[in-house]
């Protein structure tokens, strides 16, 4: 029997829609389940065999897939796995900071086939040239793409601040913008085949760090930091980003209203106690090199760190004070949200083993649900570089939604038969 | 050509499966999307006509569906619509409240088919008690239906506190309860056909005002408000629950760290400053009638208003301050999630007409986002029924999740040919 699934030519469009939804509901059990033979991908999705096979094959056309070892699973003979492959195409990620503009391209098994990055300072130099730096570092990343014929499928941009759904950063305190259309910007000078999208760098954060297919990553707020505090919220494998796309703004929650005055001109904000500026100001005198913002701020944060080891008072009171206040918070995001994980990111990751049993403290304290609810407080791995993965992860799942957007190509050596 | 989705015995487990899926999708898009021809859900929904009928025939034969009136679409002929129906079905929905326990049972197409309450004094009488009390008003409740010859499918039952995954009331201040377990207990002595599930009353009450189909109304906050401060996320249409299903205590959320202490033992939560009692405690004397806890709360809460109409200098001024206390948590909140509408619900859906420019000043005031993102300020027109209505509501997902549930019957007068 042929089913309306297999997308031979001639079938009608309800049948075509069919088909593309089902190429993604293949792509996605893949990427959430790992690497299995044809038929137990059949068994697990309620699809004929005939179906899947003739989806895997179109899949593995638009070299999106490709076999993996032989399987001897539990449904029916051994039969070769099939696994996400994707060297054909990359979705490309991109960080517009403060000190830097860099990017990343990843391939759909998440494997890094460019990377990089130029120092400058946004806040002195006018958008137009960081966006230019940006532009420049975009076309030469595609250009190490094209030699390795690899096409990129869609570029995302984090950056600090509030971004609009048309990709015009509107409020950029840390950067000092306001009403800079960036995405309108790169899409001109660009002029790209593919879909550039600006977001906020704490969504992208937190992108980079869930994992759909696994239940203590389903649920993941990333608390990212640096002189600002942001972040994003994962709820069940998806990221939250609200009604005009201005959520994780965590930064700005007022927790200390008879406290210090924010940047944003408030008085109490979150990051006037729980940002980089705090930790340094408690930590060091004005003379001293931590707190010179010419050096990198990897130095000063392994002075601080080294510091700490020695057991230096001073040092270990402004972690332990600045920790009680970033558990503070998240104890509020903590009440409302029930997350799996809290992931510190950005400064808090260099430093978040000196601060961690200050946030656990607070954390506990300040959770009505006992043991926290079960929220864990974990540090990123991902280091700085959390923003722009989650940038070339959130170009990626365009592929994920609708794998027809990749092109068929004559199928190279090592992919499926 | 007959294709896998329509069901006929002798497929296999597979296409069984496929055919379930189908069933829920078809359910489902009828609610969203309201009634419509099945030529339009087939374009829609992108599978054949054929398909469609069949799967709308057997919708009907488990009396989840009828024919609607004749509709003159853009797809093809006029054809005659088909909506929700499920009049041999009921949701059943209770609350265990400080006052009462009530319960309420609504058809798949949200009509009221019963409705009980009784009252009572949590506090002082026994849990097994008030259990019981609850009991009994479930099986006069399940009586009413069956009179009319409707099946319950589930029951979920709305507490003041937090409960774990198996229905144990783990924590409810406000009722004085510690680990009650009220699920287990509906079960062995209800000893239902149908899923007995307790959750969140403020969970429940997100649920009630939250409408998937709705974009102003997918991403919602919902903050219940009596003598605790409770409430829900739906975030994308659905309910944000958190990794133990403790989200939405934003009454602990600590917004005043040199306040008062709480009745959970912290100092300064947000239940604190913007709760009932701190209404009551700033608008009048101990000796008020307002402050008597014989009363009932619609009783006070109307005096509240006439004063508040009336002009009365104190009660204007409690009503701005807590409102202003209500909005700052709420942009605390809004910070963080970005909803599309703060839903209030509770005591402030009575008195938040002369709270509502307190609330919204505080949250333009606190929130980053230009015009605090976007994010309206709301009074539910549910009244104290948000969370028994939500909790008919659970209980009917499992029918939208899975409309093979309910038994296929013969077809009634009235229903689809």
């Amino acid at each position: 029997m042929r089913s309306i699934e297999t997308g031979e030519p001639g079938h009608s469009a309800d049948q075509v829609t069919v088909r593309r939804t089902n190429l993604a509901l293949v792509l996605r059990h893949l990427r959430a389940e790992g690497p299995r033979s044809r038929a137990t991908v059949a068994a697990e999705l309620g699809l004929t065999r005939s179906a899947v096979s003739q989806l895997v094959a179109e899949l593995a056309e638009r070299g999106l897939v490709r076999e993996g070892r032989r399987e001897h699973g539990s449904v029916g003979r051994p039969g070769t796995t099939v696994e996400l492959a994707g060297h054909g195409i990359a979705g490309l990620g991109a960080e517009l900071n403060v000190n830097h503009v860099n990017t990343i391209a990843l391939d759909l098994a998440g494997e890094v086939l460019s990377e990089r990055q130029v120092a400058l300072d946004a806040r002195t130099a006018p958008a137009e040239e960081v966006v230019e730096r940006l532009v420049e570092l975009v076309e030469r990343t595609v250009a190490d793409l094209a030699r390795r014929d690899v096409q990129p499928v869609g570029l995302t941009v984090g950056v600090a601040g509030l971004v609009d759904e048309d990709g015009v950063l509107t409020h950029g305190p840390n950067l000092g913008w306001r009403d800079v259309p960036v995405g309108p910007m790169l899409r001109e000078r660009l002029r790209p085949a593919y879909d550039v999208r600006v977001d906020n760098e704490g969504n992208l954060a937190a992108l980079a760090e869930a994992t759909p297919g696994d239940p203590d990553r389903r649920d993941v707020l990333v608390i990212f930091g640096e002189v600002g505090v942001g972040g994003g919220i994962v709820a069940d494998g998806r990221l939250l980003r609200g009604r005009q796309g201005y959520a994780g703004e965590f930064g700005h929650m007022i927790v200390e209203p008879q406290g210090r005055r924010c940047g944003c001109g408030r008085v109490g904000c979150w990051e006037t106690v729980a940002g980089l500026r705090a930790l340094l100001d408690q930590a060091a005198d004005p003379d001293d090199p931590v707190r010179d913002p010419s050096l990198s701020l990897d130095q000063r944060l392994t002075e601080i760190n080294r510091r700490a080891d020695l057991g230096d008072t001073r040092t270990l009171a402004a972690l332990d004070q600045v920790g009680r206040w970033v558990g503070v918070g998240a104890a509020v995001l903590a009440n409302a949200l029930n997350p799996a994980a809290i992931v510190l990111s950005g400064y808090f990751a260099a430093v978040g083993h000196h601060m961690r049993s200050a946030i656990e403290t607070a954390l506990v304290d300040g959770v009505l649900a006992p043991g926290a609810g079960g929220t864990r407080v974990e540090l990123s791995t991902l280091g700085f570089t959390a923003s722009v993965r989650g940038g070339a992860q959130a170009a990626l799942e365009t592929v994920f939604a609708d794998p027809a957007r990749v092109e068929r190509r004559p199928l190279a050596r090592g992919a499926l038969r």
